[in-house]
């Protein structure tokens, strides 16, 4: 047991040790190499730095750091939940209730001050019902097609995805940018036309 | 290529695909269950995530949105200048030219503005003089400890690394929070103890 002497700053270094665990969470996205699948700790801090760097596309006025923190702690639930992969409809059946289950679990590691705060913007995440949220969607979505492009395909091709598929998560781009869900139309086509995605 | 009509939104998707390498940057620190080393870009989104646990403990005000972004960003030039292990005298001689040549070539990759900003940020991070840097330098140095702790030893025992080595780390810490250099230094204390580091 690591010694700490103040409970409070005890329970938030036992939070900090515990989610060291969310780099063992694999997502189905291979790295842009291809040389293996992405975890979930590096997905949330591509996504992060994204925030910064694209948030003038966002439609409605977003605060980027806002944003990067909700990127940073939305998929901790993952390390109890494990990552649901998009295209698995039977996985998504209980996921609300296996990633409810970890949030409290996980969360509540911290300070209660800090577990009701790092909850409550999971939760506005998960609502996708604030403009930070909704740009926060965009840019979880629109990264993981990126690595497809990258790797021609990556996930796409062994997992029989096809473009139908693919272009019905554009709504979740678009509802916190046009722009940049304009962008992965293109990106969506693009790999069509160069036989990375099938289109049926 | 990954089509994009925009020259600006181009080359901020060229960034993003670029800075994917930072999850092949291997540092020294193995991973709380001791399985595999650590990358760069999963301890960015550790640190950054810590910013926002522990802001409580600067000793100077500091915006946690601000160091998380920090944190997210400054180990970028790591893609090109590799990790340089804490302990490497050698490799800490010509580290400042190949970072600086690092941060002028990714950064660069960026619009102009975006790449003036960040290499901005870059800087404050190694200068060490804002709140904000002294903080972010407190937790970037805190981490590995509590990985060190957490696998008894992981990087210290191959690296034959002694107190003396850790201790001589603490004003870095110190730098930003002296609590948590408090906590640190039980910490070291504590490894000393349990046989995971030698005093000498």
């Amino acid at each position: 047991m690591i010694p700490c002497p103040d409970s409070r700053l005890a329970a938030q270094i036992a939070f900090i040790v515990e989610i060291d665990a969310l780099k063992s969470v694999l997502r189905q996205t291979l790295l842009t190499d291809g040389s293996r699948r992405e975890n979930d700790a590096e997905h949330s801090w591509h996504i992060a730095t994204m925030a910064f760097v694209l948030a003038e596309y966002a439609d409605a006025p977003v605060d980027a750091g806002r944003v990067a923190r909700m990127l940073l702690i939305h998929d901790i639930v993952e390390i109890d939940a494990g990552d649901t992969f998009i295209h698995d409809t039977k996985g998504h059946e209980d996921k609300d209730a296996r990633e409810q289950a970890a949030a409290k679990r996980l969360y509540g590691i911290l300070p209660a001050d800090q577990a009701g705060e790092f909850t409550a913007l999971w939760g506005e995440f998960e609502a996708r019902e604030t403009a930070d949220a909704r740009f926060a969607h965009s840019l979880d979505r629109l990264q993981p097609l990126l690595h497809n492009f990258e790797t021609r395909g990556g996930t796409w091709t062994p997992n029989h995805v096809t473009a139908d598929k693919v272009r019905a998560l554009l709504p979740r781009i678009e509802g916190g940018s046009k722009r940049l869900a304009d962008y992965a139309r293109a990106l969506i086509d693009e790999s069509v036309r160069l036989g990375y995605l099938p289109e049926a």
